[in-house]
């Protein structure tokens, strides 16, 4: 780390709560990275440990004025260098910021953005209530980086992503203005849908203060299915005939790289030898997800399966999808990874992992694919000895591969972790010069100095 | 109708299929007002009945070319004047692009903005799937306009709103650029969430030609209870209930003058003294949806329910929710009306249904109330005899007042229908100056020269 200067931090210093600006080296280190473990992070001139709306808008003010880059920071769960730091930029941490209130007859909740997803959850579920969106990182990523990178997760086949349950927010302006857009309201239709417009938008229009979410009534305890498959195809061809025709709570799949990751973490007996596994859930009432359960059983033995487990036990449940929510770290004691989380229509689904499968052949690159399998989206994981010279190369040539092929099969490059600095080099070839203009419009409109998370997305 | 003067229209004629040119007044006359009957209607230059993307491209070059404001338009069912004309304009009309086209393996539809919602619900339908956003209009709206308005309806409160649904879109910006946004993919962060925001910008952003939608499987058959109470309050107190712990595929609510004003119409024997009467579904699996249903009328008599009527039977059920769709048709018979489409978070409906009854008392005005009561999102139609001097001043004091009520109840001037011509006046108050300015930077880094239906929204 070097020394950076800048213009005199006091002003901001008396604008804000006493010992809010940290400016000491190692007290700002934690503060630098999320878990994109981007190499090329800069140093911070200071860090901002907000703890109202009025201490975001003292920072972006002070920013604006010395046109300061600023860096939202929620959790710093990110994937995709979304709260990466550059040189001399200000970081706006919202970790401090947790309140939670839950309004049980609107069926809504009030949320500050440093509140964890698994703590909305939570508060959400005293009043019999539930908040579905579940990223893996639900117990330690932060509700409002879920809103600025419009979070996916596990439900989401069944019940939508981030931004269908963000009804309003409070978000801070590049000016340092506060605006509340929208509110505690099923349908809204007055002005522009500018709470979309901020969900997904990664920090790089306004930083969110607060958000207002849509809660539903507590899920049904889910019965569960685990299918083992002896090539991809018949794994990736059983989503199809599923999704076809039915809701399940949940459709996850994983290759034969994942599961013996996350064997080697467990032992809980997974099918070592399987070339992919499925686990699916339904949450519909008792005898009709038995029924749900037995026609995927079904599906799953036509597609030649060569084993099918099925159970209403939601704690035995839970330990599937348990081993599904630990891929990452299991995927990560392996080496250095790069990765992905690229999407197609559902129906490309099949020619997207095939697909890996030749490009890891083909570069001999060691790839775990897990999947969100209902959506068609995948994160694929590149593996790499970051001691081998050849190792980081050849990843990230399989990374860019897959991206190709994913976009050639009319896939994105992002289902849900977002552009950040991770991907911004693709974002151009993949919306093509006209969208990317459009964006860019938007941007210009909202922070004419680009102050806002510069460096990120665009 | 008056003669207009312009620029010569050769260029427009030469650029666009034979007869897509219109300037003969009689012809025009019924593209010249949507269902609002807006009285200050003008006299277009033009009207272009499109039939590809290309012919919007070239309609919006022209009028960009010569600074000529642009009115696109499905199927003129809007109820807020988001497609009423003003003197020397271009109408872009879209009745003319209808196809359909489902993927039953994605689970999606391409669809042109001219295919009546209906039209989409039946395609999909041949595939076992369902489009659910279903506005009262379903059989006569066109899927542009529900997307242009961001439309809600009847399912709304389990199923959301169009919104939901939109997963991708081709726009024709104001400098005629066509742009593919999103597409069939059910998760994709990839750049600003450009196509959430074009949905419910009532055409002030760009012109909508295609639009890609998320289907989900047939909805099961339904049970329907019917349910009458001798006060408003009763009625608004089971809705909390329900929604507090349930979640009913349709939570309707009419209030005496509706019921009145429908049984005067269909004989089919409503209780024409009950205060209020909710018509609720439960579309879960058989015995699931008969449970919910007893929970349901549990609710309502507890809350003093007159009568609780409840039925399996598809068919019977679907008599009541004819009968809640023709409550506008209905109503409209009585006299000249101003509909009222406020919402306030669910916690506040009675506050506000209670609210509208002193209004119409103190001004002595017959105020129809029905409801999507589950989502708090009311429709008060005020009613007033043309001919009477009194009868349109007292009406819109009472419109001002409904306005008024709702915003002090935290709540929206505009639920699903759409700011249009019709409420634009009241917008800047609603979202106040910094939202307003916010929406105004968007729609001028857009459309600078302001082409794009201008008059509606802002």
């Amino acid at each position: 780390m070097t020394a950076t200067s800048g213009p005199s931090l006091a002003p901001l210093i008396q604008a804000l709560p006493e010992d809010a600006v940290i400016t000491d080296p190692d007290k700002m280190d934690g503060y630098r990275r999320d878990r994109s473990h981007d190499p090329e992070v800069g140093v911070p001139l200071a860090v901002v440990r907000a703890s109202s709306t009025a201490d975001v808008q003292a920072a972006v003010r002070f920013a604006a004025e010395h046109g300061i880059a600023l860096v939202p920071r929620g959790a710093g769960s990110g994937l995709s260098g979304g709260s990466s730091v550059m040189d001399g930029c200000i970081v706006v941490a919202l970790d401090g910021m947790r309140r939670i209130d839950v309004d049980p007859v609107s069926h809504t909740v009030v949320a500050q953005p440093g509140a964890f997803n698994a703590e909305v959850k939570a508060a959400a579920a005293e009043h019999g209530l539930w908040y579905p969106p579940d990223p893996s990182s639900v117990e330690f990523c932060s509700i409002g980086g879920n809103v600025a990178t419009n979070a996916g997760g596990l439900c989401c086949v069944k019940y939508g992503v981030t931004s269908d349950y963000v009804l309003g927010m409070t978000v801070v302006l590049a000016d340092g203005t506060a605006v509340t857009l929208g509110g505690p309201r099923l349908k809204d239709v007055a002005g522009l849908s500018l709470t979309k417009l901020f969900v997904g938008s990664e920090g790089t229009l306004g930083i969110i203060t607060e958000v207002v979410l849509r809660l539903i009534p507590a899920q049904r305890p889910a019965s569960t299915l685990v299918a083992t498959f002896a090539t991809l195809a018949d794994a990736t061809g059983s989503v199809l005939a599923i999704t076809r025709s039915m809701r399940p709570s949940m459709l996850e799949f994983m290759d034969k790289v994942c599961i013996n990751a996350v064997e080697d973490h467990t032992r809980m007996g997974l099918d070592r030898h399987a070339a992919g596994m499925l686990i699916v859930q339904s949450d519909e009432p008792e005898q009709f997800a038995a029924s749900e359960i037995t026609r995927i059983s079904e599906i799953c033995r036509r597609n030649s399966a060569t084993e099918v487990y099925s159970t209403d036990d939601p704690d035995e449940g839970e330990a599937f999808v348990e081993a599904r929510r630990i891929v990452l770290p299991a995927v990560e004691k392996m080496g250095a990874i790069m990765l992905e989380d690229v999407g197609v229509p559902v129906s490309r689904l099949s020619d997207l992992v095939l697909g890996i499968e030749v490009i890891s052949r083909e570069l001999e690159v060691t790839v775990a694919v897990v999947a969100h399998a209902g959506d068609g989206n995948t994160h694929p994981s590149i593996v790499y000895d970051p001691a081998d010279p050849d190792g980081q190369p050849t990843a990230q040539a399989a990374f860019d591969r897959i991206m190709e092929l994913a976009i050639s099969l009319g896939g994105t490059i992002t289902g849900e972790h977002g552009v950040g600095r991770l991907k911004k080099a693709w974002l151009p070839g993949y919306l093509g010069a006209d969208v990317m203009a459009l964006n860019q419009k938007i941007k210009s409109a909202l922070d004419p100095q680009n102050i806002l998370n510069p460096g990120a997305v665009y």
